[in-house]
């Protein structure tokens, strides 16, 4: 494709052909799988437009920069992991460079915030901006989280706008909750555990995606029926019988059975009902409860969350995360 | 945007004005906020270009319907479960439905493969279509799966290329493999435990995110810590002191741990360096042991992954959901 429209003709570079012949081999003696699998792709991979610099390999998969009369083309494979690999070699390209010499890329500002609506911030946006309207700021909505993104000019907005939201605001640029909570239990020396149900593993596994998370996080139970909720968790029968499994009793007992149990001096839980079925009048599809334990103190919550199987589950860990986060921030 | 490609003129939709401020009362109430956070909006989200129909709302996103002279031009909101909701609707307008009327949408055969390589896959399909080389098939490869798809004329390679990679074959159209585990659990009257460390729920989260899975999981352990690998699911101290925790003793015990303690009769356990740190010589970053124990037999399985933290546990993951697969389809 690059080679179409740029015009040039194509060629099989002989230096890139023995570099994806080896790793081909080498791929399938780890793999224990014949090289004539890999062999019809070696060729292929190896082509390129004539005049063509190549980035090297991610895997098997090539780059190439190409320069033009007036542009660079860089052309990448799919993959986001391969394709950041190679952009990153890109960059340290001789064109790039001279490129980049040329060009200062404009500040980027990302506040990140939580329990505060979309419109609220547009307004707290227009305010800090005296109603300049400001058109390089991003404001995106994800799971009751609101980034917004000041670029360029706009990035001049961020303290004030920062100190309008400031109850909301929880993190700045690629910071995640996840690892805000974990920051905030490893600086104290706490460790963590989880109890879920609805969630099934989704917040111990947005914890466990941090590297390095194994100095906090102990564990946690994924207690889908009401059995694992008394034997791994300690939750009392009588309290599963009074309130239904899907309540705030239910959600405490199981944050302080997954700190005793597990051993953890912070933990959070998560119960609900995050449909399509299973939900009744007095407790429908997207009633959620979610509890969190620290030694400063303990909150339940409950949510009605719209939405999806798949939504009502990602904003319960959100909801979750959230409350552990702030109840390690108030002391 | 969609008035100014069109060069129809903007006006307020008073019926969906009504519609949008009643949702957002009803909203503010249930989030109890006050509704000035939402009045902003309410207006802009009422303006559509003349001659536009409404397609309602989704929350208080409306969606548009406009006829052009040779066109029908949809607008959506972004977020796409209110894109597909709206979608839906527009389908079944008159304007829209006189346009599918006059056309038939291509056939699309999909086939899920796991356990073969992209480029075996691609012979295959050279062989099925007799070197013909059709255009309209894609072969998609992730974590290890690989997705054909065969869009019209080529559907009718469908059987051909099913034959030939029948070992692989798991699933056929958007089955995921934690679908075809939960079907044949159910299938059986089996119950299905997990057990995870460097996956930290993945496995879990897979597998209750399909609608029903309460009534084959049970539940699972999150086992980050070796003294949580001991007491929640019984795995012997020597073994750990012996194998260490990254080995396949380990997997296995944690595996019948998972069986014995949370009640299932099948369950599967993973163990494994996600990284970027704790690699050694020995065990480096990406090993990872995979367990799998039914009533029909057990298996465990030793890795070496490639890739980022992400990667390396997101095929764990779906390297763990296709053994129980394997192992439940055996017999």
């Amino acid at each position: 494709m690059l080679a179409r429209a740029s015009g040039r003709s194509l060629r099989v570079d002989d230096a890139l052909l023995v570099e994806i012949d080896a790793v081909s081999r080498a791929i399938a003696e780890r793999l224990k799988r014949p090289y004539t699998d890999f062999e019809p792709g070696v060729r292929k991979q190896a082509t390129m437009p004539e005049g063509g610099v190549s980035l090297g390999l991610a895997g098997t998969a090539p780059g190439v920069l190409l320069e033009l009369d007036r542009h660079i083309a860089v052309a990448l494979p799919g993959p986001p992991a391969e394709l950041q690999r190679l952009w990153a070699r890109a960059l340290e390209t001789e064109p790039l460079q001279r490129l980049l010499a040329r060009t200062s890329p404009p500040e980027l500002r990302r506040l990140r915030l939580f329990g505060v609506s979309e419109s609220a911030v547009a307004r707290a946006l227009e305010d800090a901006d005296g109603g300049r309207d400001a058109q390089d700021v991003t404001i995106c909505a994800r799971d009751f989280e609101i980034h917004v993104d000041l670029v360029g000019d706009a990035a001049a907005l961020e303290p004030e706008l920062a100190s309008r939201l400031a109850p909301y605001l929880y993190a700045r640029g690629e910071t995640t909750v996840e690892e805000v909570v974990l920051d905030r239990c490893r600086a104290r020396g706490l460790s963590l555990a989880t109890a879920e149900s609805c969630t099934g593993g989704l917040v111990a596994q947005r914890l466990t995606r941090v590297p390095g998370a194994s100095d906090v996080f102990r564990g946690g139970v994924v207690a889908y029926s009401n059995e694992l909720k008394q034997e791994l968790l300690g939750v009392a029968a009588n309290l599963l019988d009074r309130h239904g499994a899907v309540s705030g009793a239910v959600a405490e007992a199981m944050a302080t059975g997954a700190r005793d149990r597990l051993g953890a001096d912070v933990a959070v839980s998560v119960t609900g009902i995050a449909g399509p079925g299973g939900g009744t009048p007095e407790k429908p599809v997207g009633r959620v409860y979610v509890s969190g334990v620290t030694p400063d103190g303990s909150e339940t919550l409950e949510f009605d969350f719209w939405g999806d199987r798949d939504a009502i589950r990602r904003r319960a860990a959100v909801s979750a995360l959230h409350l552990v986060r702030r109840l390690l921030t108030q002391t």
